[in-house]
């Protein structure tokens, strides 16, 4: 039987192991606001609005982790870290044209 | 500010609408598994392995409530219900496609 393996958790289905990816709620809505650009962790946290610092500490740290996401610290004072796609993480994005077209014509 | 709707919730964002139908992992799963034709219950579970009735009954529920998925059941002994994508689910589907392709390649 055919398998796929992200970070050694081994999955029998690619749908299952994307789910896994961008199927948490807040995974995907943080890789969908990094769309354009790299952000900053306040910069993401107003975007997404109802996120508290926790969880998007907990998405961001899962998303450097699956390669998805780079985590770039500048030398700087005050500090300054910026996250944007990986090559990996910008091969998502097809998933997120067509998950934006369906939500705009969801509408009931 | 533009909002969109699904069975009376309001969403900001259109990707965030989309993944409350699609991104539990459960109900991703069984959208895809009715990408070809229409299943009974214990076709699915036999599909999806480690998913109980449960959670089966639940998510074939909320699906149909979104209007994601028809019920249809037969006037037959013993009785048979289908489960099937509306026009609405079927539209889904390229959101799919790509999850495959990107699951596909994305093993590490």
């Amino acid at each position: 039987m055919k398998t796929y393996q992200l970070n050694g958790t081994i999955y029998y289905c690619p749908v299952d192991l994307t789910l896994s990816v961008i199927g948490g709620r807040w995974q995907g809505l943080v890789i969908y606001s990094l769309r354009e650009k790299a952000k900053r962790f306040n910069e993401i946290k107003r975007e997404l609005v109802t996120i508290n610092d926790k969880m998007l500490s907990q998405t961001l740290k899962k998303l450097v982790e699956q390669e998805i996401l780079n985590r770039k610290s500048y030398n700087e004072i005050p500090p300054k870290v910026e996250y944007s796609l990986t090559e990996k993480g910008k091969k998502l994005l097809p998933i997120f044209t067509q998950m934006e077209k369906w939500g705009k014509e969801a509408v009931l």
